[in-house]
């Protein structure tokens, strides 16, 4: 069980990260699919962030270097935006800025493994998926010896984002019932968030790319980077459930809520654990 | 006028189908254009499908073979993505999978006419559009004698209808003040919905979506499947208006209420009557 | 000060033009950003007019002579997005159709800056865009003898637009605390309008899309037509603020606003003043 006084400390440090990213509105650059755009750009809007939906090609050597922070996002991906996924990658990787990468639906295709196994070896900071997309991961990246298998267990999600963390160097989200983050040593659970938000589409291209701002207000720790964006968007899914009639009602108080978040609400609503 | 006990059957039958979507939640595809594609994923969502918005032509051949129902739409149809439409299609009509198209626009430009032509070549289950779309494309389809002229009023509509049911061998259904659905022989009404949801952007795109969610859960009775989707579609409509200030609560509401249909509501809404 | 019988004289000449917009539905054809498609199409519903979101440039020369105004924006521009923005610009401009230039973040490439010059080439009817695009366009115009600094003050937008208007031969609307519309001679500020709008991706692309359709019901007049589409958005922006509880419902009830908007409430509203 947690100490009150590390669950005190988590809670302060996620009420400090979200002060950060209203104080300084990072700029993020988002290279995301057709359908979550609109949600993306809203949902960094009222968390304070200045969103950037910048995907061509030729404008990523002028606009990149400008950026504090990065998101990909497959959901949508064609053989034509691999490039510029690639290109806004490696400018972010060669200057130090810290970037997401979000696999959405990697086994849909040959395809989108590959590319998608392709941008992980571009070195992102935080690899966001669901557990069925990080277990697919992990048993395709090199160094594996064995597959995971794909019974998606709570457990197996832990290891396999365990092994893909070591094996690509990056912080590992797996969204679920209960989030969890890892670097491949420690592994935190995230409690926030609530079971109606996975019929929104986009919610969770809208988590990657607030990841995405609390990373480029705190780049050096993005293991608690990545779990106060978690809560946050957790948070207020919560507040928003509590007002809502339905999956529609929901996005719309999600947002809201997110805009309006208060730091009482924060450190009373704050819930983290270590799992390992 | 329809008898008690008819009325009932349709009432039972609507029912029938959005309780097995719910449950068995089919993956429908949806290539459709880039205005729609929000509110097209989260219609299906908020119904209990699993919508997927994967349109790259390079991996049309390992997912689609896993779909349960495709919808294609080409509101913002450019070259491009002709290609992936065709696959697509070919690849559902060859594996026995309903598909239903929408041929948004169908008159703006003889490059979309042609394309849309081709399309029904490859043999859609449904074909949804607007009185005028219908008598467009059975006006240019091969074997009319006769173009129907653009006077779009109802009754012409209703023989369009009919005339490109019998040519393509698709289910038409056209959307109006009262929808119709037609297989060439039989001709259904279905009087569910308000006029405000025209006033917003989609609901067509995304009333086709679910009817592709509904054929997935009873392809081999489209006609049916097609009128209670449209039922639905219609109830979440009327019951969105009740509490709508105009069309974007309206947009809220509907889909809100899309999620929350309960059997009551259903069964004293669902209208539906014989037209022929 | 405005003597009373001026206010009046905008006070009526907004609620005419908006009522025109209504009753004459004008047909508005839109090659905008992907994140904005669905926001513009919904602004332009709401309005009464009919938006039309086509783009492909094998489409345009069947389509764009039908329309009553165009709308470019360039925010997610590439390079095969541009030649369908030039042959429908130039279609508009050869046919006499007005249209509005919305050059979205023109600043963040050369690529951009200069696709945005040369779409001013073909003689947009408004250029819309904030004060950092107004003044980058401004300094980056053929005929400028000293670039604006980047200071962005208001007195140096007013400088930069009237400067753009007369080098381009475009009204030029700039959109901020104030909105100011300049043809170069005449200067008027809008002071409708909330500050939370800007927490809403799209509101400016959807001010521009709106703006395109006031003009296709006054081409005569393109300053009056600008300012009364500014202040018809800034005022349902208000009515939208009275009800919100953030920007995702401040969205919402700005469109339900905008629909239902009445004769009392916009004159009561309406806030014109002559700047220079």
């Amino acid at each position: 069980m947690e100490s009150k006084s590390e669950q005190n400390e988590w809670s302060s440090g996620v009420w400090a990260h979200l002060t950060d990213v209203r104080r300084r509105s990072p700029l993020v650059q988002c290279i995301t699919n057709f359908v979550s755009m609109d949600l993306v750009a809203n949902t960094l809007l009222s968390a304070g962030a200045s969103p950037a939906m910048v995907h061509s090609v030729v404008e990523i050597p002028d606009f990149t270097p400008h950026i504090h922070a990065l998101c990909i996002n497959v959901g949508t991906l064609t053989p034509e935006w691999l490039p510029s996924m690639k290109a806004a990658a490696e400018v972010a990787s060669q200057l130090g800025k810290p970037w997401v990468f979000d696999p959405a639906a990697v086994s849909c295709s040959g395809f989108r493994l590959k590319s998608c196994l392709e941008l992980i070896g571009l070195k992102p900071t935080v690899i966001k998926g669901n557990g069925s997309e990080i277990i697919a991961l992990s048993s395709a990246s090199p160094g594996q010896t064995k597959g995971a298998d794909s019974s998606h267990e709570s457990t197996d999600a832990i290891e396999a984002a365990k092994s893909l963390a070591l094996s690509s160097g990056a912080v590992v989200a797996v969204s679920g019932a209960v989030d969890i983050v890892t670097d491949g040593n420690e592994v935190i659970g995230v409690h926030n968030g609530t079971k109606m938000m996975q019929k929104i589409t986009a919610t969770g291209c809208s988590l990657a790319g607030l990841i995405a701002a609390f990373l480029a207000i705190d780049s050096s720790r993005p293991l608690e980077a990545t779990v106060s964006a978690m809560s946050v968007f957790g948070i207020a899914g919560e507040l928003g459930e509590a007002m809502a009639n339905g999956p529609a009602s929901l996005r719309m108080h999600l947002i809201d809520s997110l805009y309006g978040l208060d730091e009482t609400t924060v450190l009373s609503r704050v819930n983290i654990t270590r799992l390992g």
